[in-house]
C-alpha cells in the first residue's frame, strides 16, 4: 500500500530517519533521540493533494508532497541539554534542516527519571531521614519524581526534579501509595540530590525542618487500595452485558483512512499529542483538516512552597502519545473493536511499537430522532450509532480517556473523562486542612487543581477560507417606535464576524456561540453561509494570576476560544517547547507577534483560520473521587448550522425488534 | 401485594374513587372527569413510613397513611370551564374535600381539540377561503390546534383555540404538512370560527386580510417527509447492534419499587408530569423524596402577532403524562427491558390504561474508572453500567426524551433530549426571512423559540433538614500581607449558605457549584457536611420581557436555581392551574407570599427543602433540524459530595474479556 502523506512514520521510516541523523554527528558519539515523528507537509502542498483525493481522483503531476522526518537527539552526557532538531526528508534520503534549540529542552525522560529515583533514594541523608521516620517494618518508600514547574526560586535548564515521597504499607507493587504521602521531599538536579526539606503538613504555610515520626495511626486499610488483591471481594450484583454485532463492524479502515456511515478521515499518533485526525469530511464534503488535542495544563492552587512547582503540561512535558495506555479488549471498550498501534523512537534510534494505542469502535447512543403524528398514532424512531476513536493517557496519577464521538446526524463530539488518583500532599492526623484542599485519608491532603485542556479545530468548511461569527440571542426592546414587539416576547439574534486573530469569552446568558463559517458559500435553503457550530464545554479560565509562571506559561487559560491564522505548525497553544519554560511562546504571543507585524498577518475573515477551545474542570477534590475517582466527563461538541439542506440523519433506517432481539423482562407493575 | 402510598392509583382505586365523585352530583348530571390520581400523602405522615420500610422495619402503629385520590371534574356541557377538584379518602371511601376552583380551568383536552378541527374545517367562510388557494387536486388542509396562550387581547376564560392551518400535498396520514403552513388561521371560541385572518408571511410584520393563491412552486418533495414510505430508501451501511444479557438484568422490580447496584427508589407515574422518582436511596441513605420534571415552557420569539399567542406549558397545559409514547421493544431502547404501564382516567370516569410509558434499562457507560501504574505496568479498570428509566413525549409536533440515568458511582442523571418536528409558519417563496427564524422548506419559516425545563429536587441528604451551599473558587490576592499567597498561584473557595428562599444564577466564570448539604451530619474523614451537588446545564433564562405574559406565566424562567421551604403539593414551578391563565401562581409568587408572611416560613437554612433547577436551551433553529431534529442533549446532574467516605463505585468488579466477549477486528494499520 502506498503510503499517504498524513501517515504516521513507519518503523522502517524511523530506522531511516535516525540512521541519517547519526551520521550526522562523529562516530564517537552517540545521540540520544527523543522525537523521530512526521513533520506534517505544509497545508499549500497537502491541501490540493487531500482535495484530489477525496474527488476519486489521482494528484496532478507536480503535487508531490516531500515526506519529512522531525528528529529531536540531546546528547548522551546531557540527555536533556543539547536538544537539537532535524528535518529529514525520506524521499531523498538526507537532512534538510538542523537547529540547535538553545535555551530548550526536552520533554521528560522517562528513563532519567527512573535513575533520579534511584539517586534520591540512594542518596545517605535521605535515608538517614528515612530512617528517622521509624517506619513499620513492612513498609517501603516510594519517590514520585516530578519535572521542575517554575516558581522563581531556581535556575531554569539546570534539569531540577523534585522527588515527592510516599509509602507503601503493604508490599503489593500496586498498593496505593498516594494514601500515605510523606512530609519529605527532596530536589534533585541533574542526578544529585540537592536539597532535602519537609513539606507543610500542617494548617502551617511554611517548610518546615523538623524531623517527625512515622504517627503509627496511620494503619493499613483495603478502603484506600484500588487494586483487586488488595480489596474486599467486589460486588456481584452487576450482571454480564455483552454488546453483538452479528454482521461485524459499520466502520472499514484501510491504512490509516476510516470510512463510517458518510464520514471519512484520518488516524494519526504522535509522541505528543497521542491521536490526531485529519482531513475529516461528511459524504465528501471537507469539515476539519485537522482536530487534536493541543494542550493540558494542571496547575495546583495550594500555595504553600513548594506546592507551586506541581504544574503539568500533560502534551508539552509529559507528551499524551508516549503515555498512551495499551488497551485492552472486552475492557476499555465493548462489540468489535478495531486497534491502531503507534510508532515511537528509541533512545538509540531503533523504532519503538507502541500496540493497541488507539480503539476505534461503535456504540449504541440511544434515540436519534422521533416522532410520533398524533393523528395517526403511528411513531418513526431511528436509534443513533456513534463511531468512537478512544484513547486513554497515564500521567503518573491521573488518567485522561479521550474520546471522539461521530454522529450520523454528522455531529462531532469530543469527550474527556478525568479519572485515576488524586495527588496527595501529607496533612498531619490532627491538624485542620488548610483551605487548599480535602482530607482523603487520615494523613493525606488532596489539594484544589484545576485541569484546562484545549482542543485544536482546523477546520475547511467547504474550503479552507472561513470566518468565526459569533452569535448572541437578545430579547427585542420594548416601547420602542421603530422595533415590532408590541407584546414583549420578540428576541432576535445579534452576529459579528470576527475580524482579527484574538481569545474570546462564552456567555450563556446570551446563548453566545460560535459559528465556524464559509461566507462564500450559502445553504441553498436558508441563504445563509455553511457552517459549523461549536458546542462549548463551560468552565472557569486559568485562576493562577496573570503575573504568576503558571499563567505566563498557559496563555490559553486566559480566554475559552481563540482564532488564529492558521500557520504551518503551530500547533501548540502553550508553545512548542515548554520544559523548564518560564513563559509562553504560546497562542496569546503569536497573536501579539503577529499583529505587531501589521499587515494581512492578523486577519482572520474569510481566511484560513483555526479555532482554539479552552475547556476543563476547577477540581477541588471529594471523597468520592479516592481512592481512584470515578470519571468526570467534560464534553464540547462540533454541530453542522445551516450546511447542510436537512437533517444528515433523516436517511438512518428505522430499527427493528426482529434484528435487535431485545428480551421484554415480564412481571408488570402491580395494576 | 398491599399498596404502597406511592403506588399510583390502582384501575380499581379509579373506579372507586370516581363513583364515589358521580355520587355527589345529581343523577341527571354527567360529570366529565378530567383528572383521576394519588393525592400524594402529606410528607409529615409518609416519611416516617418511608424511614421505617428503609430500616427493613414494619411502620409503627399509628403511622397510618391515608390514601387519597385527587379528581378533577368539568361539567359536560362546557368541559373546560366548572373545574371541580375532589379528595377521595379510599380507605374511608367517601369524599373528604370539594372545591368549585372558581377562574381556574382544566388542562388541554384532546377530544374537544379534535371537535374544534372539525368546527374550523366546516366553517363555511373558512371552506370559502381555502376554496380561493385553489390547491392542487390531491392537497388536504389539516388543522393545528393550539390553546390561545395570553396575549392581552382576548379574554381568558373563553375557550379560544388558535386553529393553525397546514396542507398534505400528498395522500398519506404520515406526510409533513408542517413542510406546508398556510397564512390562513382560524380563532375557535368554544366551538365556533369566531375569527379568520391572514398570517404575516413575509417580512411584513402585521397580519393582512388579502386572500393568496397556493403558490405552485410549493411542489411536493421526498426531503421534507420523514416517514419511510414517503422517502427514498434509507441508507444500509448500519450493521446490527445486540445487547445481550445472557444472565438478565441486574434490577429487580416488585411493583413500583426498583432495586438496582445498592439504589432503591419508587416509580410514580400521573397525567402531568409523567414518570416521578420517590423515596430515592442509595446503600439504604436517604437521598431525594421525591424528583420529577416540574414544569416546562415553550415561547416562540416571533413577535408579530399572533405568534406570541404560541407559548406551550407542555405540563401544566398539554401534560407530560397523557402525551406519553407507547414505548416499543427493542426501538426506543435495547437489551432487557422491563416497562411499567400507566393508568388515567376517561372522561366517563372509568380506569384508561397507558401501556409501557416508562422503561427501565441498563446501558454500558464506557469507563467508570481507571488507572494503571505506571511502576508495574498493571493497569486496573471497571466499566460504567448505568440504569436508565425513560420516557418520551409528543406535543404536538416536539417530542423530548426524558430519562433518569443512576450510576454506580452513586451519580444521578437526567437527561433531556429534544426532537421532533420544527413549528413553521408560513414565509413567502421570494421574501426575505424575517429576522426571528429560518427557512426550512420554501415555503416555511421556523421561527426562534426557547425550552425551558424546570426540575424539582426534593432533597432529604441524610434526613430532611437540608441546606444549600453556594460554593466558589477564587484566587487569592496577590502582594497582601496577610495572605499566604507567594508564587501567585493560589485560590480557595468561598461559600455561604442560603438563608431565605431565593432565586439564584450560574456562573462558570466563578466556578459556581449548588450543594445541597446537611450541615447536621459531617462526613467522618473530610469533617465537612455531607452532600449532593448540581451539575447544571448551563443555559439561557427566558427572554420575553417580565412585563409579557410569557414572563409573568413562567416565573421560573428567570433563574437557574431556586430553594424554597417543602410545601405539601408544591409540586410547580409555574403555578397549579396554567390554562388560561395570565399571571402566575409560579415559584417566584409563592417565595414572595411567605416573605410577606414573616417569620419562619421563608427560612431555608437546616429545614425541609426543596431546590429547583431551570434550564433548557435557546432553540434558533437550523436547517439540520428538519424535518425531524436530531436530538438536542440536556444535561443536568447530581453527584455526591463528600457525602460517602470514598468513591462508592470502587466495589465494582473490573470486567473480564470470558464475560464480554468483546471481537478484535483483524487488519492492523499499515506499518
Amino acid at each position: 500500500m502506498a503510503t499517504h502523506p498524513l501517515d504516521p512514520l513507519t518503523p522502517s521510516e524511523i530506522s531511516q530517519a535516525t540512521a541519517l541523523v547519526r551520521a550526522q554527528f562523529p562516530a564517537h558519539v552517540l545521540p540520544v533521540f527523543r522525537v523521530c515523528t512526521l513533520h506534517e507537509p505544509p497545508k499549500a502542498l497537502l491541501f490540493p493533494v487531500l482535495d484530489a483525493l477525496a474527488r476519486g481522483q489521482a494528484p496532478a503531476a507536480g503535487l508531490a508532497v516531500p515526506r519529512i522526518a522531525r528528529v529531536h537527539t540531546v546528547s548522551a552526557d546531557n540527555a536533556d541539554g543539547g536538544l537539537t532538531e532535524f528535518h529529514v526528508d525520506l524521499g531523498a534520503g538526507k537532512v534538510v534542516y538542523r537547529e540547535f534549540k538553545h535555551g530548550k529542552y526536552s520533554y521528560i525522560d522517562a528513563e532519567f527519571m527512573k535513575k533520579v529515583q534511584l539517586v534520591c533514594l540512594a542518596d545517605e541523608k535521605v535515608q538517614q531521614e528515612i530512617r528517622n521516620y521509624e517506619f513499620p517494618e513492612e513498609s517501603e518508600v516510594v519517590v514520585e519524581p516530578w519535572n521542575y514547574s517554575a516558581d522563581g526560586l531556581h535556575e531554569v535548564g539546570k534539569r531540577t526534579t523534585m522527588c515527592w515521597l510516599y509509602l507503601r504499607r503493604v508490599s503489593h507493587p500496586d498498593t496505593n501509595y498516594y494514601a500515605y504521602p510523606l512530609d519529605l521531599c527532596a530536589e534533585v538536579t541533574n542526578d544529585k540530590v540537592t536539597k532535602i526539606y519537609r513539606l507543610p503538613s500542617s494548617a502551617s504555610d511554611r517548610i518546615h525542618n523538623t524531623p517527625t515520626k512515622f504517627d503509627p495511626r496511620l494503619a493499613h486499610s483495603a478502603d484506600l487500595e484500588y487494586h483487586p488483591d488488595l480489596r474486599p471481594p467486589p460486588r456481584t450484583t452487576t450482571k454480564p452485558y455483552r454488546v453483538i454485532q452479528p454482521d461485524g463492524p459499520s466502520f472499514s479502515v484501510t491504512g490509516h483512512a476510516v470510512t463510517w456511515e458518510k464520514w471519512t478521515f484520518r488516524v494519526g499518533f504522535n509522541y505528543r499529542e497521542g491521536l490526531t485526525l485529519h482531513d475529516i469530511r461528511y459524504d465528501g464534503r471537507p469539515l476539519f483538516y485537522r482536530i487534536a488535542l493541543s494542550e493540558m495544563f494542571v496547575p495546583y492552587g495550594d500555595p504553600r512552597q513548594p506546592y507551586p512547582r506541581k504544574a503539568a503540561f500533560d502534551l508539552g512535558c509529559d507528551g499524551a502519545g508516549i503515555n498512551t495506555n495499551n488497551l485492552q479488549l472486552g475492557c476499555d471498550c465493548l462489540g468489535h473493536i478495531k486497534y491502531f498501534d503507534g510508532w515511537h523512537v528509541a533512545s538509540d534510534g531503533s523504532p519503538l511499537k507502541m500496540p493497541n494505542v488507539i480503539c476505534c469502535h461503535e456504540q449504541d447512543d440511544g434515540i436519534l430522532w422521533k416522532h410520533t403524528n398524533f393523528r395517526s398514532g403511528n411513531a418513526v424512531v431511528t436509534r443513533s450509532r456513534v463511531l468512537v476513536m478512544q484513547t486513554i493517557i497515564t500521567v503518573s496519577n491521573y488518567e485522561y480517556i479521550f474520546a471522539f464521538y461521530f454522529g450520523q446526524d454528522a455531529s462531532l463530539n469530543y469527550e474527556v473523562r478525568a479519572t485515576g488518583i488524586l495527588s496527595t500532599v501529607p496533612l498531619n492526623i490532627d491538624d485542620p486542612v488548610p483551605p487548599y484542599g480535602i482530607r482523603v485519608a487520615p494523613g493525606a491532603m488532596a489539594p484544589y487543581h484545576q485541569h484546562l485542556f484545549c482542543l485544536r479545530m482546523d477546520p475547511m468548511i467547504d474550503g479552507l477560507n472561513n470566518s468565526l461569527q459569533v452569535e448572541e440571542s437578545h430579547a427585542l426592546p420594548i416601547d420602542q417606535d421603530d422595533v415590532h414587539n408590541p407584546f414583549y416576547v420578540g428576541y432576535t439574534t445579534q452576529s459579528s464576524i470576527v475580524e482579527t486573530e484574538q481569545g474570546l469569552d462564552l456567555d450563556h446568558t446570551k446563548a453566545r456561540i460560535f459559528k465556524i463559517i464559509n461566507e462564500d458559500v450559502k445553504n441553498p435553503i436558508t441563504g445563509t453561509p455553511v457552517g459549523y457550530k461549536l458546542m462549548p464545554s463551560y468552565s472557569q479560565m486559568l485562576l493562577a494570576h496573570p503575573k504568576s509562571f503558571h499563567a505566563r506559561r498557559s496563555e490559553f487559560g486566559q480566554h475559552a476560544v481563540w482564532v488564529t491564522r492558521y500557520q504551518d505548525h503551530e500547533l501548540y497553544s502553550a508553545g512548542d517547547f515548554l520544559m523548564e519554560s518560564t513563559e509562553g511562546d504560546g497562542i496569546a504571543t503569536a497573536i501579539a507577534r503577529r499583529k505587531a507585524e501589521g499587515g494581512d498577518a492578523s486577519n482572520v475573515r474569510k481566511k484560513d483560520i483555526v479555532v482554539w477551545h479552552t475547556f476543563g474542570s476547577t477540581h477541588n477534590p471529594r471523597i468520592e473521587d479516592w481512592p481512584v475517582m470515578p470519571n468526570e466527563k467534560m464534553m464540547v461538541g462540533l454541530k453542522p448550522v445551516n450546511f447542510f439542506t436537512a437533517n444528515p440523519g433523516m436517511d438512518v433506517a428505522p430499527p427493528s425488534q426482529d434484528v435487535n432481539k431485545s428480551v421484554l423482562v415480564e412481571g408488570c407493575c402491580k395494576n
